[in-house]
């Protein structure tokens, strides 16, 4: 394995993000445009290093599921293209001005959008994040640094080669994007030692990679991705109206940090909502993690698949299911439904259904989760579904940006101040 | 000396936390009026413990600055006590929708300003800054844990009984804020390492305690406070008006972190330019520390006191100076003008003096400092002047916020979205 220089590797990153912070945005677009054009054209290359890769995962054993995403297909490039095309039609965050004003004593004052500078971003399989993380960085005029999983090392470094080249072929200096080609462990407390160097580490992955980066990084970190979503169905809620929404935010995507994981019901209307709701889940394939109360509402009732629906334990509260598995828990009032999430939560996602509105009102002001509710799946949290147009990913975070990370989270600013020789009083 | 359970201060503090960040502005902006009021009638307690605070400092030796720092006044207090009257004068951020956009489906999204939740300042000296801190952290909405100087540790006691007092007296919970009575070196490392409690963490203090911080904390951290501010006085500049502002920015304030550093000079004004400006800054005591070129310039110049003129060595650049002292340094070109700041600098308030439009174009793009300037001071960069009312620091970090951190700086947002049941399809 070639040994990798982080710190040489980070200084030409750094070095190079300065000229593309400069470039114009017609220039920044058309690398996005010449690297969809060259994996449309891609050939043997990459799917030799996929195959590869995917041989040499299979025989370490790695699951179905991962080996799934880590596979390339033609479709799979051609929605990576895609993606770049969509991101260049995005409107440029950079140079925007906002917040401007005239002093009384003449000072013109402005803050100016600009690129955070250096970012490293370390996730875990899915081929496909290289390119869309070198087109999100790309555009707001950030250096980054790659780090992927290690059951696409020769399929990411294929692609970073196109990137690279597009960038190199467009007149942006190829080292503002990299890509770490080692799966040496010890380099990522490495990498998050460099604060001097780097400006801001996104982890992509889960609780694992989450604590490792929290351990190491010196550097500010937007963490994400973990999502234990809750909806509280209210006494007042359209129990019919309501089925839908529980079924479509647990089984629309059920791998992802926008699932949905605990329904807390309110005892009013257990015995109205159980029955139907679970059916519709398990009908599914949905399995039902049940406390007492909710269990014995489904006794006798209709549709219920009995391999489908267990008790619950304390741990499958706050507990992010990642399949389709949902923990159900019955509540006496709204401020328990409150509590629960504010205990067994994430601050990701989380709902009310409701047809009350103070109640929607209360929910909205005391539930301090990223995205707050009334009345729609959780599933909704997603840049694209917010009109945001891409996202890096999903910060649970409190500063900087909460909830999905579009272009503009991915820029800072800068306080522009003009004067006519001005000095302070 | 006492024990100290941060863990349940920290938990004591968030419960009070949610509780504060629900009441309505008036509420808020009461206590802060109430802590006014007491400040205007605090009696002989708080000048007894400053006596002895003041009387243990003299006794371990520590300078008159900080001696001078440390000591209260009834102007001082007065000057606390409006400053309290003034945040709560201030604009409420908390609550304000921005982005709002009604998307094709229906759903109605909004981005809502909430407090970040517990704040952990750590501060040096200074006891005015307990009081500036509570006023700033109940206003919008955040609990607080203060660490104070060791030099001030009675007198900060007194401070946050009345604080706590006045909280309680106005309808909020006392243990929103909250201070560490303890001179213990183990508790700070100990906060640091509370991410799942803390929020956020200011260290407002020199490089050792950011170093510390920088070593220990796991949460996010706002930096700030140090800056090595440039002027590059440019070819095209006007002499004359250009040494008034120099002579501001380097003694309005010398001991801030705005203050003035070091001037670049273009090689075509050294002539003109140096002579009156180190006359003039000699005049009010700034010693002047020159490279081969401009101490050249100087020679037989009238007005020069040898004794505030001085050969400038290479750690006189990038030297954050707090004192009447300034580095010299001629350079033959903008680029090379920039190239020193991007090398030398902080990235905290630079400047261009210039009459010509694109080299002040070019500065503005070019320079990445939290603050860029044309033809104006650097000691603008200041809450205050930049018209934010208050500030908790100057942020010479990238993400979040750069520069004064008024009152919107402390706040976070979340995603507000209302729908009519819906699902994602």
């Amino acid at each position: 394995m070639a040994e990798v220089n982080l710190r040489a590797m980070a200084l030409s990153a750094r070095a190079a993000g300065r000229k593309l912070a400069l470039l114009s945005t017609d220039q920044r677009n058309a690398t996005l445009l010449e690297i969809a054009r060259r994996l449309d054209a891609v050939g043997e290359e990459l799917w030799e290093a996929n195959r590869a890769d995917l041989e040499q995962a299979r025989a370490e054993g790695i699951s179905p599921a991962l080996l799934d995403r880590s596979t390339l297909t033609p479709k799979r490039v051609a929605a990576m293209a895609q993606g770049c095309r969509e991101v260049a039609a995005l409107p440029d965050p950079l140079g925007q001005e906002f917040d401007g004003r005239l002093l009384p004593n003449g000072l013109r004052l402005a803050k100016r959008r600009v690129p955070l500078g250096l970012i490293a971003v370390i996730f875990e399989s899915r081929p496909n994040v290289t390119a869309e993380i070198s087109s999100l960085c790309l555009k707001t005029g950030n250096a980054v640094i790659m780090r992927g999983g290690r059951e696409s090392l020769r399929t990411n470094g294929v692609l970073i080669d196109l990137i690279r080249s597009a960038c190199e072929a467009t007149g942006v200096p190829a080292d503002a994007v990299q890509l770490i080609r080692s799966t040496d462990r010890a380099l990522v407390p490495e990498l998050l030692g460099m604060d001097d160097l780097i400006d801001l580490v996104i982890p992509r992955g889960g609780q694992g990679l989450q604590n490792l980066v929290r351990q190491y990084a010196r550097m500010p970190v937007i963490y994400g991705g973990i999502g234990v979503c809750h909806l509280f169905v209210d006494a007042s809620a359209d129990i019919a109206r309501s089925i839908p929404v529980i079924h479509n935010a647990k089984t629309q995507a059920p791998s992802v940090c926008n699932a949905l994981d605990t329904v807390l019901v309110h005892r009013a209307v257990v015995k109205d909502l159980l029955p139907p709701m679970v059916a519709a889940l398990n009908a599914s394939g949905v399995k039902v993690l049940c406390d007492p109360p909710s269990l014995a509402a489904l006794e006798g009732a209709s549709g219920i698949q009995s391999d489908l629906v267990a008790p619950a334990t304390e741990e499958d509260y706050g507990r992010e299911f990642l399949s389709l598995v949902l923990s159900v828990k019955v509540v006496d009032s709204l401020d328990e439904a409150i509590a629960h999430i504010a205990r067994y939560g994430t601050n990701h996602s989380d709902g009310i259904l409701t047809n009350d509105y103070a109640n929607a009102q209360r929910f909205l002001n005391e539930v301090d989760s990223a995205a707050v509710y009334v009345n729609a799946s959780t599933r909704f949290t997603d840049g694209g579904q917010f009109g945001l147009g891409a996202e890096v990913a999903i910060s649970t975070q409190r500063m900087h940006a909460r909830g999905p990370l579009g272009l503009q989270e991915l820029t800072t600013y800068k306080w522009v101040v003009q004067g006519d020789y001005h000095v302070r009083k």
